[in-house]
């Protein structure tokens, strides 16, 4: 397969996280800002800077999951793309303050207890240049498994995915609106959605933020 | 600008009607489909079925505006695809039956009257080959403006989009089911979006539905 070939075949995928999309549209928007980009919670077998990359960004992720980060560096050695995802704690972000134009977090912060998620953004705000834009989503009270496994408190539970344990924090649909009190919201989505998932019907609910840093 | 640049141009294009995004990850995966998909309301600025052109698929469309019509037209013939949009009416779809692997309407159905799009979903069901997919969304009473303007009954109201008339019908998010009661419902999601349009925080509510016709 020759580097053309190669190019193509990585424009031609479908990233299943479809909000993605919607964020890189209010990306391309911002013409002022430099095309570089962190992704928090990076890994997976379909890693979706890989659509950003495609699309010029610089990208960087970090994934804490040491499994997890080889399902993305494989994809990306299969695309000949450069992503630059290590491992890393998106607690504790090692970039330097304003420098990224653009961060997200998809589908990932919830694993976390909700201080962790608090402070998570507050580093992603960290490292993202003013102006620039920042896309978190979360997992809310609709979602069928709310309320299920052990309760920490404040709807965060301890629960079982293929009997690994994992924390879901689980916020009402306005709740994260209190992290993103300095930052002016461009985009937010409330969303319960049903689908058959191994053979039955899962609902789900998310609340997805597209949120911008003040300007210097 | 050769055809290989004007190739690539068309497949850099982020596609506002991000949900069919969703709706073209399905149709991949249903590889025993012939590749052929109807757009009803094909037509603006941005024709979303040049999204399924740059995949492969042969493409159609149908758009009641004749203004709408040459807008989908002209994005055509600049990103040089062949889309096939032509005018016409939902209502009485112009094609065979059992001719299609996949139809959607994207934000379109619900700019007529209940009974209307109730003919209209019967008739892109028609045309829609055993085992293909449907992709249809509807406005919700979760939606801001629903309740303005003239009530024709049912969550049936004339507004006005600059100063245009226009219908707008409001469903329950459940309502739509009744539709589809002969079909599949692969992926149903419920949500309700604010966003800043023209300086103001609007709020909008939609239900999107992915269904499959039964197999022969």
């Amino acid at each position: 397969m020759n580097r053309k070939t190669k190019g193509d075949y990585a424009m031609l995928d479908i990233f299943k996280q479809i909000p993605l999309y919607r964020f890189l549209q209010y990306c391309q928007e911002e013409s002022r800002l430099p095309r570089t980009i962190l992704d928090c919670g990076a890994g997976g077998s379909q890693p979706p800077l890989s659509l950003f990359r495609t699309y010029g960004y610089e990208t960087n992720g970090v994934e804490f999951d040491p499994k997890q980060l080889e399902l993305a560096n494989e994809y990306a050695r299969h695309k000949a793309q450069l992503l630059h995802i290590q491992q890393g704690d998106m607690r504790h972000l090692d970039f330097a303050s304003e420098s990224m134009g653009f961060v997200y977090s998809y589908n990932s912060v919830f694993h976390m207890r909700k201080a962790d998620v608090q402070q998570s953004v507050s580093e992603m705000k960290r490292i993202l240049m003013p102006g620039g834009l920042m896309f978190v989503n979360f997992l809310t009270v609709n979602d069928s498994r709310c309320g299920q496994g052990r309760d920490l408190g404040k709807h965060e539970h301890e629960q079982f995915d293929d009997s690994v344990p994992v924390i879901h924090s689980y916020y009402e649909p306005g709740e994260p609106d209190l992290l993103f009190s300095d930052m002016e919201i461009l985009y937010k989505e409330d969303r319960v959605l049903e689908r058959i998932y191994e053979g039955e019907k899962i609902r789900q609910g998310f609340v997805d933020y597209i949120v911008k840093k003040a300007d210097a």
